[in-house]
């Protein structure tokens, strides 16, 4: 194992999904807050589909048909537009960004906080997410994560996984491709990590999207490592 | 002293001088360095040249005379002007790289970890520096300072005290002006962040430039908050 990543001197994560369980920590959040407002709404259905809505937005950005917009401002439209859908059209503006802001109040997945810092001791860390800084900086405080820095596409100006965001933490670092990996649950993001010369860390998250996953649930390629969780990850990349 | 603090969400800090003792730093590792390479010189002298030269670099890049250069390069260019006047014409480009990356070894004044860990639980910790991403991140790891994040001069393209700088770090945060603290031991980049409507502190740093230090020795403007150092500066602001 460790020969095939001996180069490696920092390492950048996905964060929602790879590190934070957003989908259970939404419902979480958002059926206590929802207790003291004497609101009622199937809050798990509130975040499948408040997530289905991000990809095809993100894709907007890129195509270049809407200017550089942030993932808190991706998520307002998102939220806004489906909020009849589910019944709840009479929540106040306030109400709603409470709501939104439910991505800054993220939890790790139970592995993810002793991993990183086992990890922290040897390597330069930090996410390498398409939420903007103001979310990930939140998100690090509130689930306790220890990076040395944050890095987002809002810095690089392009979402994941555009070839600036992955070679942008290599030339503000001053390393070389093989000297970052790029550790996310999701094969496609490896992909492109990988194709840019990164190394690459697949750790499985069977449930980010709930009992009925069907993608992402094994390696779809040649991942320098394969962990079942971070504190595997991270015993594979001290030794 | 808490009601004109009230308003903070985040603490940004300077960091030659204010955070780390780069004079005191440099001429440790160096001379211990020199050793093993049986090089003599004033490494003292060598610090003072050195950094004498940043603020007239740094001033041709606000200019506009330079494009946008990061500290790195600058203390590079520097150093090789200098050398010639030390004795020091016969080093290799690798002695020189070597030295360079000095600036990224600092270490800590003895109360800064201390103080920042305590300021850590309550607020956003950032260093905002002239110093680019890399060597940010390279000495925190090196000087175990716990940043939440890193604001660099780099991310804005500007130096201190340009607005973009200060100003920066509240667009990402989305954080308003009086939410944002500037920390520092120089006044200048304190009444640049008091114009813009942050809050202030100054903590002196009577030896930065060693014992004959004139300049930065009291607060020269109406700061929010003057602690003698690190500690105190937490005790001040967590009460």
């Amino acid at each position: 194992m460790k020969s095939k990543v001996h180069t490696v001197k920092a390492i950048v994560f996905d964060t929602f999904g790879t590190v934070v369980d957003w989908r259970g920590s939404i419902i979480r959040d958002l059926s206590k807050w929802g207790d003291t407002q004497h609101i009622t709404a199937d809050w798990a259905q509130l975040a499948d589909l408040w997530r289905s809505r991000y990809e095809p937005q993100k894709e907007r950005v890129r195509r270049g048909e809407l200017p550089w917009t942030n993932i808190d401002d991706l998520h307002y439209e998102a939220l806004c537009a489906l909020l009849p859908e589910l019944g709840l059209s009479q929540l106040s503006e306030e109400q709603r960004r409470h709501i939104n802001r439910v991505w800054h109040r993220l939890e790790a997945w139970p592995d993810a906080v002793a991993g990183l810092t086992l990890l922290k001791a040897r390597y330069i860390l930090g996410p390498l997410s398409n939420g903007n800084v103001a979310l990930l900086v939140n998100m690090a405080k509130h689930a306790g994560l220890p990076w040395d820095s944050i890095f987002s596409a809002e810095h690089f100006q392009h979402y994941k996984p555009h070839p600036d965001t992955y070679l942008g933490v290599c030339r503000q670092l001053y390393i070389q491709p093989e000297e970052l990996m790029m550790c996310a649950a999701h094969n496609y993001d490896l992909r492109a990590a990988q194709a840019l010369g990164l190394k690459t860390a697949f750790i499985p998250r069977p449930v980010e999207y709930g009992a009925a996953q069907t993608t992402d649930l094994v390696a779809e390629g040649e991942w320098d490592v394969v962990a079942s969780d971070m504190q595997e990850f991270a015993r594979l990349m001290n030794t």
